[in-house]
């Protein structure tokens, strides 16, 4: 469960509602289960929330009725939440809730399947005193900027994804699995108070190190190999995520190159970080100065992505491209997200550096601080 | 990635397509990565898969190009895979696949938002030659039935599920907390050969035990705690999962009843699983005994759910709702699912006991085997 305190869920609550009122809409249903946890501190894994001018319906089942009327009061206490327990189905619950309320309903059309909307468009009928409105990111909007209790949540993360990473030598060494080695650095995590890790830890040794998102396997790690350590942790319900690249036994001069390239692309996108500043900015400080250096081909993805309640949510530091992003959205103060560029050579292996940033008035301030030099197992 | 060898991908393929010619479509958008999985083999995080009548395209992106490059050869090779690789975002490699094909063209309403819907639409326009036409549970259906791969696959992620079940007493004691003894688990699961756990593993100790879903905390184990440990593995792909309670120190003669209580109705369900049995017979075998025994209102979930590449999927094995399920599916040999009662009394703690059973024509056979008495550490 977040613990984001109520004042915080308030002003969160009064966001959704001007938000609403701006696009003249009476209600919204949410069923992305990362806005739900924004709005009222609900961790679980199934839970439709109704957000009217005056009500924040909530609607859960039998298995976490017992946590949520235990959270009703206390600092974190959901102000205004109306609970509404499943008795047959959510969509039936659902539509109880929305037969008590009249005109605009918005919903979450990225949210949201064909066929739960076909049903629920079907159930209100047509006659109906209500209309679903399609919405797209209205809170998405909102979380893209961290307030005060997630800045603090994050940071505390960060710096403990950072010991964690420290540690990695005592878990590195030739002979061991990748497996295993996912193992220990999982173990870690979870020792380091983390709930549990935010995506499946990634040990890419030699040739796999090529594959940007290769699963451990039974591969063992010998002299001469490069390994991409890539691995978060989920505090509180906020995504931390870092990677560094270990080498077993002394580094050849040419990944000796490679690391450092990869850090200088690093460190320009990181200098590139301000107010104001494009998102394809900072993706292109890191692109240019690979691709300057001959890496441009072998630097498949984008340069970094948000962090939050989701290990992937905006903003998206990407190439632009021209057909899909026509907006240039500027980076703003209490933004987070990821600085990773990386070179992928297959059937040599790779690199990657990871680090975590908070967007502040006076440029990237690294959440993440284990040292990012080239480490030798 | 799961390893069902070509031919049963080819037997898949020719299911699908008779499925598709019964419904006169030409083509159908697979966007469930389990549905995915299921017919390549995949087991990304990304990609899009369209099959008709004599194609299988599959687009990913670059992060997995390399592996399902890889994978291209071999005993387990998606037989007549056409890859198509994502320039710049999936929906415009979908919609350049879509292109080539004309006619009836499916998509899963249950996996496919109302967002990605509308772009799709709006993107193959009115005048088209190709008409998208919403399906609900093709490929889900033909899931429900596992092949002579996936039970064999199933059985031995059962036989390694319950070895972690005999090891429980090891890891549970007086003074560790629920999240230590979950750590514990954990390493277990992953040390028994499974990728990861199927999904958070609950260790809910003496009041907390009343909550089904309750997530492992600092609360330390004590004298007198009944302790609920649910836990699942992902192998080769594939789910098992299973509950055993535990007594820290001699059980109570409450604690003797109520687990013998849910014993009995574990028993009832399975000997209830019969080739042609309704599923909700199941339930009610296991609900009635608990009903009768006092503890109906304290059974509040249902009493199994389906197992494959999901960890919940079809069949549901729930009490019969009239306004939603009014088909009432029969059980078939190759069906596989947990059978899990559970008694939760709010203030006290609860007990469930949970096993996976795969429906054969002489009944239920047991693939999880560990013992099921009221354990005591």
């Amino acid at each position: 469960m977040p613990h984001a305190p109520t004042a915080a869920l308030e002003r969160r609550h009064d966001a959704v509602r001007s938000a609403l009122a701006s696009r003249s809409l009476d209600a919204l249903i949410v069923t992305s289960l990362s806005n739900i946890a924004y709005l009222t501190n609900f961790a679980g894994s199934s839970a439709v929330a109704v957000v009217t001018l005056d009500h924040l319906y909530f609607i859960t089942d039998f298995r976490y009725v017992t946590a949520v009327t235990d959270e009703r009061s206390g600092a974190a206490a959901c102000p205004g939440l109306d609970l509404v327990v499943v008795d047959s189905t959510y969509d039936a619950a659902l539509l109880g809730v929305l037969t008590r309320e009249t005109g605009r309903v918005g919903f979450e059309a990225a949210h949201l399947t064909v066929s739960r909307h076909g049903w629920l468009a079907a159930s209100l009928g047509t006659a109906a005193a209500r209309e679903l409105v399609p919405t797209e990111g209205l809170i998405e909007r909102l979380r893209v900027v961290k307030d005060g209790y997630e800045l603090a949540t994050m940071r505390e993360a960060g710096r403990r994804i950072s010991g964690v990473a420290r540690e990695l030598l005592a878990d590195v060494s030739a002979g061991r699995t990748e497996l295993e080695v996912a193992l220990a650095i999982d173990a870690r995590i979870r020792r380091a108070g983390f709930s549990r890790t935010a995506f499946e830890t990634i040990v890419a040794s030699g040739p796999n190190a090529a594959l940007p998102h290769a699963r451990p396997g039974e591969r063992r790690l010998a002299e001469g190999d490069l390994v991409v350590l890539d691995f978060g942790g989920v505090y509180d319900s906020y995504c931390v995520d870092l990677t560094r690249t270990v080498s077993i036994g002394p580094a050849s001069p040419r990944a000796r190159d490679l690391h450092a390239a990869v850090l200088e692309a690093q460190t320009r996108a990181i200098r590139a970080v301000a107010p104001a500043a494009s998102r394809f900015a900072i993706d292109a400080a890191a692109r240019d100065l690979l691709t300057v250096r001959g890496f441009g081909e072998a630097f498949g993805h984008g340069t970094g992505h948000g962090l939050g309640l989701e290990v992937h949510e905006d903003p998206r530091l990407t190439r632009r491209r021209a057909e899909v992003d026509a907006s240039d959205e500027a980076l703003r103060p209490g933004m987070v997200f990821t600085i990773e560029p990386g070179v992928y050579l297959p059937g040599w292996g790779g690199i990657r550096i990871e680090d975590d940033v908070v967007v502040t008035e006076q440029g990237a301030e690294l959440i993440t601080d284990a040292g990012r030099e080239l480490l030798e197992a």
